[in-house]
């Protein structure tokens, strides 16, 4: 039998956490002593707890410790991380320690250093003079970095549950389609108020007067459903009023919504009368012909082709849209980045400032959003198909609150909620 | 080869019968000649198809004019129908004719007598003196009785193409929940009006003044998730505005409704907060204890113990309500039918009349209804899940537009339709 | 501010008892000090801990005791329970407790006294000479009946983590398509060999000698699409080698069974060709009609008329069947029980002793069976749409093991795992 | 009024698709008159039918001209295609016409020019000396290039029900869960051994020998799900006997597969027990390091380092591998085609020859597949969700046949019928 000690501080108890450290460590086929445990006695009182974690196997007690590292547990022997110099560009030392998307420090020279731009299963490179620790995708490693292996000199934040107790309060993040969406909109609709007001302070007073753990940016991400089932008017109204400052698509939305301006229809569907147009494909393929033949869809928008709709206001109000390829598109816009590896740094590059990220109604740019955000960031995933937000959630993005709702009544519903008269 | 000629007549081109007919033939492995056709040159003009089937048995035959029939092929060699007695209370004989929902004549003495109460998977008992045909369940023969059996001198009359466009018109009953709703919506609120108007000249001026065609009832079928998602507010509405008539659903539709009354919560949700009352579930069974102490529905709302909500509007609109028991009922509530048989028979009796059925969020109420709908009356089923209106078309209600929304939405998009302001 | 104390006992720490309980208070808007604490540093010792829960109001108090105590927290101030006399029959005392399906115990005269005839949502009718605590639906109560009330004197043990690994082990309960299926239908079907030999010990040596644990029945609850999409020749395998020892099903299950034995079609598919057969309903029903005419399923089965499948299996095995009705039958068959009330009755009487549970295909049973199941009972709920088991488990069946796919796959691989040559 | 005359010609009576234009004209809001119908009255005789379209404006004839073609119907004042020149490189003329995937034909110096490659939304690039037409997708066209417009001069081709009754059969292209699979199995496993087979012959005595209605390729479209899920072995299995050429695919099912090869998991899920391996997400990373490290997929076969599955198989059965980068990706692998335009290059590639497509668990790479294949080549898309099915048929695809079952049953129940023993 082998044996490691770690330690586990802070609000363990309420937060669930010390529990399933301990569920962990006989999942994974170990077994623990708990060699000290001072439990406060009121809320306010953090726990600190020593176990004593066995295994059979040097092999085992690795594989434990790196399951219980998310959870916060430290080994209590500590020391340094280990690093390894990266064999070639775009390849990683063989034992690279794999980020979660939880805050993280790595200790250098004795000194525990934040690990900046987290985000899940990324590779953690230092340097040492001044002590740095920056969170890389493995393509952009380049030969000799230093890389973190291993799991000492590692510590992991777990969420720990907000005080208040808005639908973003860590543990209820359910998806049914049998709970009211009332109060969950009105929360989303709260929370892009404060973000708005934010952004606005920190435009005017600089970004020191603004709260940092709110944010100054809404990020939307959304499919081509939202034309088809009717949520353009809304969503467009909740662009033109400030309250999106990101958004994140495919081809299809920005060439659903354009064709919604020239042709009244969206793939074909005339969108005022529900029949559907004959053929109605060509519109989609003329109305991408159109704006490549405009050179961007900005100038589609500003030489007055695009008239209306959330592109048009998206270039209004300057929003920093990311439209990323994929093998589906027909065209593709000119905009679109079709090389997925450059769409996911720009994907990256919009995030920073984030306070609430809003997925709805496409699985795949959901997914990869949810990639790239830190865990600390609400997260709401809207889609009419509940195994659209169990996938999010089961991909990583445990923070994320599901709402299971068609796009439009959910636009609807939310700008209602801000005030819209539509 | 054995073959049999049937004739097709009407608007069988444009409606695609023809082609239906032929395309059943192939299918069932037969072969057929048109022996004559006269098409009918201008939309207006009926045409008159005379096609012999050919088949290697008479077995064969048999099966394909059985698959024919519905589709309106009328065996040429016109005959009176074939009839046996019922061996026995509740058996049939053993080659009675199954009906579908379409309209249906039997031919008796030389005459096309209509098939009243007609309703899928019925059989037909006849009466000759007066000659008289009625579709009725199994379960209600009596021995004796004079069931039809065979094809022979039946007459089945396909649906036709309406000639409005909205969305009742044959074959746009299509399941997607990438369609715009706003229109469908909009076709709904038509309908309910006309209704409500065609209703109340019925009521004033006597039955004669209404239009039997448009119906002088909406029959609404629905199921919890109203209550849960949040529409309770909106269909509480549309019953006390009078648009609503008859109401079937199971035992925990009005425990719901009525829990939110007593409790403010559905199932234990506080419907305002969105939190899980703890336990949440007591609620629900205090509420059906009470109303059993109360000794019925409508006590319990005249006595003021139930004051606002689904049922206590439909008790003061005089809505026809069935309760229709099932397996996994708590209590049940005093009004509940727990014999499945006899609230079938509740269901039937609630029928004649109804212009439009809507169901909303249940399944087994959805199909239960749409077994003893006619063809003819427009049916829209709402559900979150797409796999319930597919269910219910599959079943035999072809007639049924689907709609894939959350039933809260729904809801108060169709009471906003109809100018609530909630 | 309002205070009581409880207590917790036993394996709280790694069941994750101890933190639910401190986060349900929290979550009521309660809060709490840890009074005591003896938190065992071995697996196997047992912790004790004291927690003393605040309140604001009384009745603020009285939820949050309502809501810890399903997980084991006993109010310490130990009292008998209180009972109340029912008013009527069929009618409960309004603060009746209501049960939940974990093993309980009340406290009457000074002694515990275990609750029989567990299941959620009942309550707990009790008499005192000798001291007997029976759960009993709502519905059976009979005027002057002594029905517990309140919290107090009640004892609720929570499931602990069985010692095994297998899929049956707490915690493990998670629906997911994209998991590996083969592991759990190896952890099953090895079940399913213990309780064949328990069951055979059983009725050799007498009840005596088997193990209580384990059970002596497998309920089998299945949904017609078992025979649409293929699995009836695996499943009627599994019947005659005497693996399935109770069939709860609906009318549509033997309906569709028997047809595929007259007919060779299942609702007029052919289940050879997949073909539809014309106006295959008749099928259906001319089945219905037939065994109606037999009298009943058995006499159908021994009279030859039904040769082999599903049913003529359960026939020859002497399975226990229930077929419960619902709305949407056609016919019914002659055994269909037609009031719910009595169907859930008939349900109820054949659990006794039951080991495992499986549902397969169809959500009315399988909710209906797991409101009258202890959680003790392993349960297995099999369907291709994930929103079946995450209902079971939503309305309390937290125990249920969700395997997300077809039915037929799912039967034919448990089958052959269990060594069916087919 | 405004009228145009429109012949069609074929088996259009029972093919439905002399039904389904007249449909189609009154849904556009025309009207017509037949002013000829032969109709042929035995199955081999074609009919032909001369319809007046009717509208009130030249727009909306235009409309019905351009939604009645893709059905067949000719415009009778024959004339050449009309042709304009691509204004710049990337952007096609205003008015070009986008094809749909059945096969088609211009009139080019008054010849009838079979198109090449067609596939559905492209334009058509024609040369004149010799004539030569060819679908282009837009990103491709060069400036000059000569691109046909409006509708005159293209001619359309149905297709027609094939004589055999499988299930590839023309209009029967239904998605149930409900019903049996058994027989579309069959039905796929017999097209894979004829392809087998015709591609040996193909091989062998070069492809005048071959069967080109059969084709000589089976493309298999997989999703990660099918690893996970345990499908990985029957998979394999059916690459190394030959029965798949072709292997499109993301990064995420070569990097599942390679991770069961090297750590037998799939995303942290030990394969064999079920549970999850903490931090699992590790050997995906991993994987993919080490696969980059080693340069190619091909070398990491070859080096030994990937030593069994599906990749494994492909490498070794020198399957066509087409895997197309996605922004969810992790890595990505290094033969992953990161540019999505160039991914739909390589994917068109792989297709001449093709004679069945196989899409299983994926659905965006099913659509982007379907995107580019005729609407001849028989094509079947397995999901448990049937919203996948459904989505590729919406999207246009509508020859695909849909099965509703979990990938790895699939898979087993396919490869037990092409002989596996496993």
């Amino acid at each position: 039998m082998i044996t490691e000690t770690v330690i586990l501080k802070g609000h363990i108890i309420d937060s669930l956490i010390f529990a399933k450290v301990l569920d962990t460590i006989l999942q994974a086929g170990g077994t623990f002593d708990i060699s000290k445990i001072d439990v406060g006695t009121r809320r306010e009182d953090p726990t600190i707890a020593k176990i004593s974690i066995r295994a059979k196997s040097p092999a085992l007690l690795e594989k434990i410790l790196q399951a219980v590292q998310p959870h916060g547990a430290v080994v209590e022997r500590i020391s340094d991380c280990h690093t390894m110099t990266a064999p070639q560009d775009g390849v990683l030392p063989d034992s690279f320690y794999a980020t979660s998307h939880l805050s993280t420090q790595v200790r250098l020279k004795g000194k525990w250093v934040d690990v900046e731009a987290i985000e899940m299963d990324l590779a953690i490179r230092v340097r040492f003079d001044p002590p740095q620790a920056l969170a890389i995708p493995m393509a952009t490693v380049k030969k000799g970095d230093c890389i973190v292996t291993g799991r000492g000199g590692i510590q992991v934040f777990p969420l720990e549950r907000p005080k208040g107790r808005d639908v973003f309060s860590f543990m209820e993040a359910q998806v049914s389609s049998e709970r009211p969406h009332q109060h969950i909109i009105t929360d989303i609709a709260k929370r892009m108020r404060l973000i708005r007001a934010n952004r606005h302070k920190d435009l005017i007073q600089g970004s020191e007067a603004s709260n940092k753990n709110i944010g100054t940016k809404v990020i939307f991400v959304g499919g081509p459903a939202i034309v088809h089932s009717g949520g353009r008017d809304a969503l467009s109204w909740l662009i033109d009023e400030g309250f999106i400052h990101v958004l994140f698509s495919g081809n299809a939305l920005p060439a659903h919504d354009m064709e919604a301006s020239l042709f009244g229809t969206s793939l074909g569907f005339g969108l005022s009368a529900g029949h559907i147009a004959p053929h109605g494909h060509e519109h989609h393929l003329h109305t991408i012909n159109k704006v490549r033949g405009s050179g961007s869809i900005k100038q589609a928008v500003e030489s007055g082709l695009i008239k209306d709709g959330i592109i048009a206001s998206c270039v209004r109000q300057n929003v920093d849209m990311v439209f990323a390829g994929s093998i589906r598109d027909d065209g593709p816009l000119p905009d679109v980045v079709t090389d997925t590896v450059k769409a996911q740094g720009a994907m990256r590059a919009a995030l920073p400032g984030v306070g609430l990220a809003l997925m709805v109604a496409t699985t795949l740019h959901s997914i990869a959003t949810g990639n790239c955000l830190p865990a600390k960031v609400p997260t709401v995933c809207v889609d009419i198909n509940p195994a659209v937000p169990t996938k999010l959630s089961d991909r990583g993005s445990f923070q994320a609150v599901g709402l299971v709702m068609d796009s439009s009544s959910f636009l609807k519903e939310l700008a209602r909620e801000l005030d819209w008269s539509g």
